[in-house]
Order: structure tokens, then sequence, then C-alpha cells
């Protein structure tokens, strides 16, 4: 079923459903894109929206466009554009500030609904903010007790009537493992506890069924799979049924009911925008608007079923070079990302050959301590452009030109 | 001294050391912007480089632009540019957030820095998102007590040994009464507290000196007199005496001292980024880059200078029509921007009264429950704006054009 060869690859790109949306994006010259899991590329459309803010809305219209243009209603509008990508219903998503601050606020929320149980559990694997923040959480709050466990699979071993709540990463960063979300959810609801969802793998990436699954919390952020760009406002997900009494920590007056009326106390907004904090970005806003534009023309499924035909064929020709694949073979358990390894590597082979590609415009990144990580999106990526990818990953294994001791100098990499 | 006649502000305007500044922002035909304390005017330079940073930087470079670009730099990069203005060194500012998430940091920073401490006083006329985080942190940290005065006048009473910080608004946000920041400072320190600024109607409205002043901490806004743009990325002051022992509780990766490394522990950067915590907005950081552009060409004396003439010209002329000012007339105790109020009306007249100046392009705003408010940017504001401004409020008062009905619909105005 994988494609064996470029001309094979080229007639699957041209019976691709999804294959008129690549003209969607801006894509540079000679580059193939696999880090759009990092920063997603940018929306043809986007420019133009951007600059019709700038100039019009906020250069002519000035203040007036808070309510003229919407920019007051921007974060519940974009939350509920972006809840039919989540599974979610309207008014359960808003648009707000970053992704680790929107962790604090849903751990600060759960804990204070479980007032007996002062314990949060996070995985030692996840993305290291999820961390930091639960860290910064359990130092500040008194008697809050962080449990760390390798995985969701260790779960069972951890919940008892304590923990008050779990903060779970849908797709590992690094290895691209899809967990599954209505067991686990299940597993810590039986245990009485409370569960936060981290989408920032997964959100654009597949199909996520929040309600589905009974999610209590999510989180996530709009520059990855989403192509929202560099620093795009992050969002939160609340189940409804626990809107009406959930309280969080950061409570600003945007997310107050009546923010106008300048009352001394605070009375949270009905609604979801009781996760508001302060005033929100609305030039990055704009952008995100512009790629939930795209959004609306996508099938999740029709998306799904290419990403995991993408990856599987990295992966076959990957492993075919001799290169260890850290991502699961089962579709299931597959985000829309690829992780390689040198086989009995030094650390620093897998950082050269990531550079060796990139000056070869195979653009992936690298993340410690040994990591090749490449990312799929199938709103923009053809099946040739895989089968080059991994046509120039051959070529420079098989040559050794990554061993060029240029690509041994070590950068930051986001 | 004040000017009686347009030919005499004509000719204010024809000496005025900063008129070549006004060529740098957009200003629509027929408008007369006095809401530049809410939202400042879009400096020309602004699109060009958001549309460079996001058709090239974004566009063609994608994700090495975090690198080649300087984004990932950006927050510690602006607040070096931007620490001029409010009279801190390099490396005591950093841009991030909104201010609302800001003070929570700043203020659970300070509680931690006075272990055996655990009130903190809010002024119960500041700006309300102040009072709403401070009622947030209270009921999110166990033992935390909030004690309100009505402004620092009334520190002397409630400054005792259990408080740890007292968060204070520089400028009042409805009167624009300017507080004195040296004395106040000194006898909150006299008590052994620490202080929270927050600088929103005053950074870029006035010279501000933190550091001669002997600050602790401040925060402020990037969207008001600074002409960042809606939404912009707000700031974190911290003095250089505490940024090496300062913990707050937002501890994301984005602060981290190693945050490529990817540890499962929080470790803080050595420096003022410690105060960021998660993505920053990249586009919104951009505009705000834009916009320092033109304040390296402020000689901020002068600023000031022309604010208070400003201010004085249309205080001295609302007067004259019988409107009573809210704003003290010392000008060591004034911001830059004025407030009226109805002598003897209903609480709806100031709204009115606004409104019927918006329909003839005179931007000013309302603050409940009766403050006509108008701010005074002396970067792109002529002393004819401000006769004419008050020539049509004269104007609607002598014919109580104001009394239209429709100016009583009463809608959110920010």
């Amino acid at each position: 079923m994988t494609a064996t060869s470029r001309n094979e690859c080229a007639a699957l790109d041209a019976a691709d459903p999804l294959s008129g949306l690549r003209t969607e994006f801006v894509l540079p010259e000679g580059v193939i894109y696999l880090d759009g899991n990092s920063l997603g590329a940018l929306p043809r459309r986007t420019l133009d929206r951007v600059h019709r803010l700038i100039e019009h809305e906020w250069g002519q219209r000035l203040i007036r466009s808070w309510n003229e243009a919407g920019w007051w209603d921007l974060p519940t509008v974009l939350g509920d554009r972006l809840a039919p990508l989540l599974g979610a219903s309207p008014g359960e998503v808003v648009v707000c500030d970053s992704t680790s601050v929107n962790i604090f606020k849903t751990l600060a929320a759960a804990l204070r609904m479980r007032p007996g149980r002062r314990a949060v559990v996070a995985e030692s694997g996840s993305f290291p903010t999820d961390l930091y923040i639960t860290e910064g959480l359990a130092g500040t709050l008194d008697g809050v007790e962080r449990r760390l466990v390798a995985d969701a699979r260790e779960l069972p071993g951890v919940l008892d009537d304590e923990v008050a709540v779990v903060l779970l990463n849908h797709v590992d960063y690094r290895t691209g493992r899809l967990q599954d979300m209505a067991a686990v959810t299940d597993l810590v609801h039986r245990h009485g506890a409370l569960v936060i969802w981290d989408l920032c793998h997964s959100a654009g990436a597949l199909p996520v069924e929040l309600n589905a699954c009974g999610v209590d919390f999510a989180v996530g952020c709009g520059y990855k799979y989403l192509n929202a760009g560099p620093g795009s406002p992050a969002f939160v997900f609340c189940a409804a049924r626990h809107i009406g009494s959930v309280r969080q920590p950061l409570s600003g007056w945007w997310g107050h009911a009546e923010p106008f009326a300048f009352e001394p106390g605070y009375a949270p907004d009905p609604g979801i925008r009781r996760f508001l904090t302060g005033s929100q970005p609305v030039v990055g806003g704009a952008a995100l608007a512009a790629s939930l534009e795209v959004w609306e023309r996508v099938d999740m499924a029709a998306l799904r079923t290419k990403s995991l035909a993408l990856t599987d064929l990295f992966m076959r020709r990957a492993e075919e070079l001799g290169l260890e694949t850290l991502t699961p073979r089962e579709p299931e358990r597959r985000g829309s990302q690829v992780a390689l390894r040198v086989r009995d590597g030094d650390p620093g082979d897998g950082y050269a050959i990531v550079q060796a590609l990139i000056d070869r415009g195979v653009i992936g990144d690298f993340r410690a301590p040994d990591v090749m990580r490449f990312g799929f999106t199938p709103l923009y990526l053809r099946y040739v452009d895989v089968w080059d990818a991994t046509e120039a990953l051959a070529d420079i294994l098989r040559t050794g030109a990554w061993r060029d001791g240029k690509y041994a100098v070590r950068n930051a990499v986001t």
C-alpha cells in the first residue's frame, strides 16, 4: 500500500482530496517543510487579513474597532470556530494567552474543584513547560504535591483519592506517540480526578474528540498545525458542564461579567470568557482568523488518512536506511510526526544530520538529546515531498555529508 | 501663557520641537484623536515592519527565523529598548504577556520575597484589573490578606509588618492624577514592603524614573501611549538588585535557563527572562519594535512640557464651558489625560456628550459612572487640535445636540 517510487507518490498526489489546499499556503521555493509541527506555514490569506486589520481597523477606525470590528469578541469568536477541530461545542473554547499560562489557569481551576485533594499528576516525558508550570504551581500553592509518571500507562500506580487533576500530552512532542484520550480520561475519572489534555501536537494534526471522550479541560497553541503564526494566541477548552462553577486564579478584567462597569469586585463572565485575563493580542488573533478560514474546507477524516499515509511512507523509507524509528507504527498510536534516531550513534549525530538536511532544503528539527523530528502537515505536503525528503536523507547518509564539521555546531533551534 | 485663540495655538505648533513626529503616524482625515490613552495611533512604519515579518520572516524563512530574525530574543531586546522610557537599565525590562498576567507574576514574586508577611495592598480606585488580580491571587494562595486603600494617601494607615507588597497606579486611569512615585515608594520601603507600579497610563505619557525612585517592580502595556497596537504585549520591570533571587509562579519554558535542553526540572534564566512564561507574540512584538523606533527620536522633557501645555489648554477651555475638571491642575500631579464631568448632571450625560463629540470626529471616551476622558499624545496632537476639540465641545453644549436620543444608547467602549 505504501508507495515504492516517486511515480507512485505522484499518482497518490493526483488522487489526493486535499491537494487543492496546498495553494492556500506560501511555500518557499526549494524547501520541503517538515517542521509544521513547530511553526506552521503561512496561509496566503493571512497577509491580507493582517494588512487590513492594521491599515483600516487600527489605522483608520482606531478605538472604534473594539466594537465595530469585533476585536473584543475575538477570543470567543475564534474559540467557536476552533471548536469543531477539537470535538468541542460552541461556548467551550476561548482563544487567549499562551499554552503555559493556560495550563496554570486550568490546573488551579481543577484543584479548586476537588477541595479535599492536593496532588497534581504530570508526565515526566511531557513537553517541559507542562512540568515547569506544575512545578511553579506546587511551589506557590500550599500543600500541593506533584506526582510524575513516565506516561499515562503508569497512571494506575499513582491515582488515589488525593489526586485532583492529571495533565497529559495528547501527542508526545518528541516521539509523536498518540495517547488513547477516551481510555485515559475514563481511567482518571474513575479515580475521581479531573483531566487536562495538552493538544499542542494534536490540534489540527488529527481529529480530536474532546466531548466524545468526556474531557474536562484542554489547552493548546495556534502556531503549529493550525498555522496561525509565531507566538499566535493559544486556547483553553472547558467542558460545558464545568463552566458555570469553575474559577481560575488569573481573574483579570477581560474575564469579568461586566468589564466596562469598572466595578471594584470580580464577578466572572457566565461563560468561557472567564478564562480570559488581560487584553488579548488582536493582530495575532486576526492571523488565526485567517488560518481558520482555510480549516473550514478541511475534511478531518481525509486529513487523518493522508497524515498516516505520509508518516508511514517516511518511516518505512527511514527504516530502509537503517535509522531507528521512535514513533509507533500502529496508526492509532501515532500523531502526525515522526521521530528518528541514529542506531548506536553519538547524541550529536542526529543534530548534524538535521542540519545537513536543512542545507538541502529539507527542514526538520532536532530535540535533545538525540531525536530527529519531522512533522507532516497534510494541508500543504505532497507524497512526492516525502519521497524527495527521504532521497535527500539517503544521500546524506550514503555520502557521509553530515559528518562535515560545519554541521556539528549546536545552535538553539525551536 | 495658555493660548486664547486658534491663531495662538497655530503659533505654538509652529514652535513645537516635537512637530516633526506627527508625520510618523497615520491619522484619519477629519478626526481629532483624544483616545491615545486607550489605543495609540498607528505609526506609519508599523505596517511595513509587520508585512516584512509575515511575508519574509514567517513565509519564506519559516522556523529558521526564531534564530535568524531574533524572534527568540525579542522579549529582552524590546525590553532594553523600552528601558530608557521608564528610567530603567538594560536587563531590567522584558516585554511579555498582558499587564494583568504580569501583575499576578510580580505580586506572587513579591510575596515570596517577604516570607513572614501575607498582606497585599491595592487601591480601590485603581484600574479594576489590578483589583481583580489581587482578588484572584488572594483566593488562590493560602492566608493572603488583601487590604484596600482609596489611594496612596491612605497608605500610612495600613502599612504594618504584615504587608508584603503594595500595588499602585502611577496615573489614575480615570482622573489622570499622577502619584509621587519617589515619595510613595520610599514610604512603602520604610515599612519593609515592596512596591509594584502599574505604568499603563504613564509609560510613554511622561518621563518615568523607576530606578531613581528605587522601585522594585513595575508593569504596563504597549497599546496606549506607546502606540504598539491593539492587544500589544505588555512589560515587566524588575530592579536589578532583585532579579537574581526572584521567583515567579508562571514558570514556563521561555523563562528557563536552558529552554532547549528540554530538562524536566525548572531552572530560571539568570536574568529578566525568568519573568517569561510561554511563547510570546512575535507579530505584536514586531509592531512594538516599529513604534519604539519612533520613540528613539523623542526628547522626554519636551514631551512632558507639551503634554502639560495641551492638557492645561483643554482644562481651561472646559472650565470656561462650565464643566467640572476631575484632573489635578498642579502639573506635578497630572498625567497626560483629562477627566471632565457634567456639573450636577445625570450619570448618562457624560456618555451622551462623548458620543456627540465622536460624531463630530473628536474621539474621547467615557468611563463609568460619569467620567468623560480625553488623552493627549504629544507625538501626534497639535495645539490647534485641542483648540478645535474644545470648539466642538462648546458647540455641542451650546446647542444641546448631545440631548439627541441617539446618543443615549450605551455600548461597550474600551
